[in-house]
Parts: structure tokens; sequence; C-alpha cells
């Protein structure tokens, strides 16, 4: 067009020009129309991309960035990790090196990260967009309230679909792990009187912790005796004040533990869950203590939560867990809260299948 | 333009006409270039907002959109919040209600709320962009490293910059809150033998937790034995064991308190910011708390630390925590790390100020 010469052009050249002039005016309208300012909202659409994100847009490229280092498969780089250059750099696991993790340590003795159950991490890589927190600088800066009504709720949500627990007419009690839990149930359960303190018991063998918890705490109102097994054969349990750990199902052996004294008990149900054994019918127990590190493989998460029906019990536990740390990070809950959404999802099945299918 | 009618015009208005559709052509192609295609990056830029953006754009959408919803300033809708019709909602301070909490209910007591720093909330939100946090599904789904070394780092620059304590050839140790560092580090300086329990002490008026964590362990390596100055008269401390905590600066008068036994001590320096008091000088104390809830106001963070010179009680401590609970959630660190990073920005100055120019 631009060889359309108005001097040597004769009259319906001219003509011809104009129009071919005019349909790329009418075209470049339509263009600019919508593509650019269109009915069709492109224009809305990024330019809301960029000016609905504020605030949250810088966080959310840096995180995308430090997600994005390739780490072999045998490490990862971490927002709040090793900084080299400026950059977060891998944090390699167990046995393996290098500025990407990919070199293997001649001669190292594997299963250094055993108890870790990284073995998620797949699965919430895949619901990446799902599971993701984006959390502000001032989100629930007040002490109040200890524990989200939410997270309860879909706690119940979470049981109900599994059918693991009944939680109707229960309380429920978060804790920082399970394992905070542990101690604190106990306090709730032994005796107030130092003149008789309650005897704790767990069948052999038994997790580290209730021993463990019961020693450093070196309490007058409760002891640790060991085998629960080995101690009612040598004591009658009338007039004895006993706290009994169940480990259910037990660990490594999956059995399906029931109390052996039946006193006071502590249903542990941190492995409760299809992926660990099948599930039978929903628990009905006292007091039962569940833990988001072995459902959803989030150790580094520390949550846990007991499901009391006494309401003196609960209000016992409740006060521990104020007193001990003033409640649980509230963004941990909310992050809680999001991962269980994700985990309840569809009825559960994406999250309990993929057990299987890997 | 479109008035110009090819049949009954002049060749020169012909011409004319042809020049101004050329030169529209020319324009529209320009803006065409520019806006749409050009080479200042308006649409990589906006392309790349979107496409840079994967798993973390839903997240943060959803944080931006609770983020604003107006509470009239007298509450604060969040992610984790109630929920109505399936949005979150407002939830009020004490003494508002309504939809957007502005209705101020007649006759309310005040001070339902005291003890939370929210008025730092206005800080957090000016400095949004630098303190929000994206956490993926699978951030450090592992227990260990129990505590973040770029965290430690952060805490020993901020001391630096304030100037409030040394921390050189110190080791630190972070807790759920400061309050679980206060029972941990009694447990670490306590008497391991029952038959001779350390006196744990404290000048009136002291911080609550002194006595009724005491109370609540109920153990056999301690016992709180009330006022520090009242106990002295009555005894002698030649042969006894005790654990003194010194709050200083104290709450509410300000004064920079001094260990009056002079045996072992906890220096609670929650309130050990310029905020608070003059800072004289860097505290070089054995054994110091801080909490993150009085620097920053993040009371629903629960995140303290300990600043120990002997490695003997900071092992203890540290098997304390980690036996009580597992450590600190690792949403909990990275969201502390990067809110110490914004108080320590420009040698602290807009932070510290702040609480001058309110």
């Amino acid at each position: 067009m631009r060889k359309c010469t108005m001097n040597k052009m004769k009259k319906h050249y001219l003509g011809i020009c104009f129009l071919i002039s005019i349909a790329i005016n009418i075209i470049s309208s339509i263009y600019i129309y919508y593509a650019v300012d269109g009915p069709w909202g492109e224009k809305n659409r990024e330019i809301n991309c960029q000016s609905s994100l504020t605030w949250s847009l810088k966080a959310a490229e840096e995180a995308e960035a430090v997600a994005a280092i390739s780490c072999s498969g045998h490490g990862r780089a971490f927002l709040d990790g090793s900084i080299s250059g400026g950059q977060p750099v891998c944090e390699c696991y167990s046995c393996y090196g290098g500025t990407d993790c990919s070199e293997l340590s001649p001669g190292c003795a594997a299963n250094a990260d055993s108890g870790d159950p990284l073995y998620l991490e797949p699965f919430w890589m895949q619901n990446a967009a799902d599971t993701a927190v984006v959390i502000s600088g001032w989100h629930r800066m007040s002490y109040h309230p200890i524990m989200s009504t939410e997270l309860d709720k879909y706690i119940r949500k979470l049981h109900s679909i599994v059918g693991n627990a009944i939680t109707q007419d229960r309380h429920i009690v978060f804790g920082v792990g399970s394992s905070q839990l542990l101690s604190a149930v106990v306090y709730a359960l032994s005796s107030t009187t130092s003149s008789s303190p309650s005897s704790v018991l767990a069948s052999i063998p038994f997790y580290y912790l209730y021993k463990d918890q019961t020693v450093l705490f070196n309490s007058k109102n409760f002891r640790f005796e060991g085998d629960a097994k080995l101690w009612q054969s040598n004591n009658s349990i009338n007039n004895k004040d006993v706290v009994e750990f169940v480990t259910s199902p037990n660990n490594p052996d999956g059995e399906l533990r029931k109390s052996v004294l039946r006193g006071k008990t502590i249903y542990d149900h941190a492995n409760f869950w299809p992926q660990f054994t099948p599930i039978p019918g929903p628990s009905d127990q006292d007091l039962m203590i569940f833990s988001l590190a072995k459902l959803t493989g989030h150790a580094g998460i520390r949550f846990g939560w007991a499901i009391i029906k006494d309401k003196d019990v609960y209000e016992k536990v409740l006060k521990y867990i104020c007193l001990a740390n003033g409640g649980i990070s509230k963004d941990t809950q909310l992050r809680v809260l999001k991962v269980l959404k994700v985990a309840i999802k569809e009825g559960g099945k994406p999250f309990l299948n993929f057990h299987i299918t890997k």
C-alpha cells in the first residue's frame, strides 16, 4: 500500500487504495476495540491481574521463584532457607550434595531422614494452587481467639468423611503437635493431690514421648510406671489412679489395641487413618488424640488435636495449652485449614487414594 | 471521515481523505505496536503477570479480597474467619456489631481487648508488600531442622541494631511464645534432685505466668515461693537453690529491675525495646527472654526466644522444647523472619519511630 503514488495513479487506483486504507482502518479499530479495550475483557483481565494483586504480588513472586529452583529431587530451596549471593540455595537431603543436590555422597548410610513423611510432598505439589497460603503482615495480631472455629469445623468434617472418630457432642482442643497434647491430657487426667500421684502406663513397645515427657516434667501428680501388662500382673487397679496410653493402631505392627487397665485412657490415634489401617468404624473413646504429621505428612507444621468427651477434662486441657504457651500460632491454624480443605475434597478420595496409587 | 462520498468528491478531496485515512492507519499501527505488542513491554509485563504466577495466584487473590472487606475500623475479616453465604465476614472487636462492625453496642464496657497490641496493625498495613508471606503446600514438611538458621541470624541482627542485648557467643532457642520459654528455662535452671526442689521467685508485682506455670507443672524439681524481697528477708540463700525471675523493664512502671537474690536469674526482657524504655546499653545477662508480641505486636504469632550464655543450660532448654512439642511450626518461623526483616530495615528507624509518631 505504501507503494501507491498519488501522482502516477489513475483515479480508480486511488479509489482502490483508499478503500484498502479504509479497510485497514476498520480492521485496526476492531483489533484495538477487542484486543485492547474490548468487551471480552482481555485488557480488563490483564489490568486486573496487575491492579488486583497489590501487596501480595511480591511475596507470591518470591515464593514461586524459590519453588522453581531445581534440587534434583534430592533437596529443596526454601524462602527461609540458606542464602548464597543473596539467593536461596538448595538444602540437600542426607547423602546428597552439590549446588543442585545431584551428587550422591559415597558410602553414606541411608535412612538418615527416617520418621519424616516426605513421601506426601508430591501430592501437595500437585495441589499447589489449593494449598498455598498467603498471610498478610497483620493477620490475626490478637491473642484471641485461641482456636479457629473454622478449623474446628473442618476437623469435624474430616472425621465424618473418614469415619474414624465420633466428634458430635465432643470438645476439640488444638496443640503444638500431638506431642504437646500428650502431656496436656496426662495433666488433665492425673491426680491433683501430690500425696498419691497417678500411674502413667503404656503397653510395650510404646512411643518414647509417653515416658520422656513424664520424666521431663517430673510432676508430683503423676509418674511413669512402664508397661501396662506387667504392671497389671503385679498390681490391682482398685483404689489406684491410672492413666493409660493406648496407641491404636500401634506402630509398627498396626494392631488396633485396646486398653489393658480400663482406667482413665488416652487413645493415641496418630495412625488411625485409612492409609495406615482399614477403619472398622468411628472411634468412640473418651479421649482421642490425632496428629497432622501422620495424616498429611506435614511434620513441620506442629499441629495436633484432642477430641474430648468430658467437659471438665476439656477445660483442664485447654487451661494447660493456654498457660503453657498461649495457644497455637494463628499462621499455623490458617495453614492447617487450607491443607484440610484439600484433604477432604471430593469426599477425601484424591488425597486418601494417593497413598494407594503411589 | 465517514462523510466523504466517493461519487461526489473532487480529486483533491479524495486525496485529502486518502491522506487522512493513511494517517489514521499509521496512528493505529503505532498504537497497536506500543500499547499491545510494544517494545516497552506493556503486553509482556501483563502476560508475565499472569503466566509467572501459577500456583500462588489464587491464594493471593483470596487474601487480597478478604483484606479489602471493610469493617469500619472496628473489626476485621480473616481468611480463616467466620463465613456467611460462602464469604468471609467481619469479626467485630468488642463493643461493635453489625455486618460492617459500624454499630456501637450501647453501654458496653471498653477495654475488653486489653493486652492486645493491635495499635501496631497500621504499621504492618503500610508495609504490606514486604511482610506478606506466601507458603506453599509443601513448605518444610520435615521435622528438621528444628530452628531456622536464617531466623537465628536475623534475631542477632535485630539486637545488634537496637543495642539491647549481647548475642555474640550466645545460644538462641525459639519457643512457642516467650510463655513456653519461661517454663523451659525454669526446668533448665532448677534442681534435678527431687529431695531439694529449687525455689522460684520474683519481685511483686510479678507476671502471673511465673506462678501459674509453676503451679500447673507442679514439679518435684522446683516450687514457686512468691516475692523475692520478702523471701530474702526470711531466708539465707546460702546452700539454697534459687531461680529468680527479673522483669526488666518492669510492667507497668518500666523500672529496669535487677536481681534481688543474685542466684540463678532469668531476665524477662519482653519489654526491653526502645518503644517502652530508653535502652541504656546491651543487656549482658546469662539468660534473657524476648517476645515477638511486645516487639512487633504480633501476639497471635506465638513466638519468643531465649538468649543463653551457658551451653549446658542451652541444651536443656532445647531438649525441653523438642520433647514438649517438637519445636516451633515452620510456617511461624517463616512469618517471623519476614516481620523481623521489615522491623530492622533502614537501621530499624521506620519501625521503631512508628511508635513515636503515632
